[in-house]
């Protein structure tokens, strides 16, 4: 077993996981607990009872998040179930802690059918300021998120937003570093799932419902996109394409190129691969415009090494991993995202919201250069700074 | 407003609740956060995804329970939804940190209808070492509850079997302060929701299914008990009896008395109370056997004041009031019970845990005098010789 492996299952077993729920005041006698419990709570209670409102002043829900999982898709490791999932959520609480100052609560579930985590997600929202949807499969993940846009509480899914807001504040800096304006790039993106077609959609600017996406005016848009599965490149009427590839085949791909990567690859300025361990060859790589980017994400093994992509030409080069340069990380806009809503009481997040958080993040790099197009979790109040862009869009 | 209440606004105000979740070790570099989160994180959730067991110990399951209400019976507010009911289960959690060292986690749901709260109860099971529901009205809580008792994690409905256990306790040593064996006792219960007939089956020595109770071999029991709700006296095929109240009335109250709370308390040894506000009258406590328990525990306004009941001639009074001797508090037991599940990785709560508990709680009070029947709630170690008295059962 690699040694960080080893570690990490150590210090879990040691500690028994990574979060606590603690109190925010020592009770020590008789006199707190009548104000704390009975009989003095019954007063909160019904000053909420009043106004619902009030519940995220007088509770800790104003701070509170869940972080909610089937899981259906975690990590690199698939379908392992709610249970193996829950080291991952209580890592997604470390970090809302740790870099926002917030609560989040994960909560594993047992089923994996949309409408009945729909119901669940809706039955649980008066506990929470917002809900962090985790790891959870696509299609799926689609048609739950679309769902749970009017509950009242904003629900995110980190594996679409999180990575494609990450994707683009990088990308717009790997542009400057190759010395193309990004609305000229051609980008090809490898991986149809949750955060293959959620990046799509952001780098071209869409609002997608289920079967339909519409451009938004005003948004700094790629040139081009075409996104690659299994079998081959998006293109509309290909066969074997889900309600939502199909959408987003429609208004992609504008030379309507078919075949598999190795075609679609030819001449792209930027490759994001966020499907499986050695899915990009250096010889695709080599066929790339100059100056190529290449992101590739899958983890812990990317899609090509990063020393074979620059073999290969690459000119900027982006991983998941912490070992490399530019490492590409959810974390950098989750824990913004959510400090946002909860000091904001968002109702929802916007596309507009998601786009300013992603220009945040790419504007905290004042000089980009190779190995340096996104900063890093540590930067000095990167989760402020996220958070207040957000919420200036909101006050506008 | 009563200081109380404007103090518990004003705390609850200026804290924003009472509870956060922090993380048990702090994140201060790259290092750590490859061990916690990716890519180390994937190791537990291998393990755990080969045996789902190991989630107790590598994650914070072992140590965490829910507390879940949906808002429909809360203290004496009544049903005043999920929002308002969250300051209520924040002090649970709050209790539950305090005097068991474990974690809580508040959860209150949009549904009121039974079988969505079975569904999500059985949902969310993956994430939690156990249950703990509260403030649900009755009958419907008597539905819910029977219908999680097999889902591999204890599920414990506080409003019930908390009251029954504390309950039971404070009256085996009142009876010995009465001088009356506890065996003798003719008890009057007022009040057939949630508390009324769980203390009656936990007095009755019963176990019932929806429809029908048994008596438990070797259980210690009161003679009789004489359950009275808003229509009088239960007894066999009385009209306006739910399920749950027709199997109580069919094994107690044997000498079918009929007719309301006046009629039934004469000559009654104890009276229970836990319905509303002035329901027990000085007179009806004047009809009551020589040297008369009167327990009365509805919040904040008890049954009869406790001065009222010992002019008319009680002996032993208790009530749920911090302000008062004697103070009956599920507080008393929850926490060790908990404590008990997460230490035990218990799967249910059997009833003769539930007996041992109270035994252990009643035996806390080495020589009971009439304003001495039942322990405080900062009694040291209560909570763990609870949970040791429970987990001897299990391992007997």
């Amino acid at each position: 077993m690699e040694n960080v492996y080893k570690q990490s299952l150590s210090l879990h077993k040691k500690n028994k996981g990574k979060i606590k729920v603690d109190t925010l005041l020592p009770v020590k006698d008789k006199k707190i607990l009548s104000l704390l419990y009975t009989p003095g709570v019954a007063e909160p209670s019904r000053q909420i009872f009043k106004d619902k409102k009030l519940s995220y002043d007088l509770t800790w829900r104003g701070q509170t998040v869940a972080i909610i999982s089937d899981g259906s898709a975690v990590l690199g490791l698939g379908n392992i179930g709610p249970e193996a999932a829950l080291p991952v959520m209580e890592g997604k609480a470390l970090l809302l802690r740790t870099f926002a100052g917030i609560n989040g609560v994960p909560l594993v579930i047992q089923t994996q059918d949309p409408a009945e985590i729909i119901k669940f997600v809706k039955d649980v929202a008066p506990s929470f300021a917002g809900i962090n949807l985790e790891d959870i499969k696509a299609p799926e993940c689609f048609q739950i998120e679309e769902n749970l846009q009017d509950i009242g509480i904003p629900v995110f899914h980190d594996d679409q937003h999180g990575t494609a807001i990450v994707v683009a504040a990088a990308l717009k800096n790997a542009a400057k570093v190759v010395g193309k304006p990004y609305s000229s790039l051609k980008v090809v993106v490898v991986g149809a799932g949750a955060a293959g077609l959620a990046t799509t959609r952001m780098l071209l600017g869409l609002e997608c419902s289920s079967d339909t996406c519409q451009i938004i005016p005003g948004h700094s848009r790629v040139r081009d996109v075409i996104v690659v599965d299994s079998d081959g490149a998006l293109f509309t009427g290909r066969e074997n394409q889900n309600i939502y590839k199909q959408a987003v085949a429609g208004i992609s791909n504008k030379e309507k190129i078919k075949g598999p990567l190795e075609e679609a690859i030819k001449g792209a300025d930027a490759v994001i691969g966020v499907s499986r361990p050695n899915a990009i060859t250096k010889e695709m790589v080599k066929s790339m415009a100059k100056d190529a980017i290449v992101f590739a994400m899958a983890n812990p093994i990317p899609e090509i090494m990063p020393q074979d992509a620059k073999d290969a030409g690459a000119k900027v080069i982006a991983t998941g991993r912490s070992d490399y340069p530019n490492q590409i990380n959810n974390a950098l806009a989750f824990p913004g995202i959510f400090l946002a809503v909860t000091k904001g009481r968002l109702e929802r997040i916007t596309q507009e919201m998601k786009d300013e958080a992603s220009n945040k993040l790419a504007g905290l790099i004042k000089k980009p250069d190779s190995e340096n197009i996104i900063p890093d979790i540590f930067y000095p109040k990167l989760t402020e700074q996220i958070a207040n862009a957000m919420l200036a869009v909101k006050s506008r």
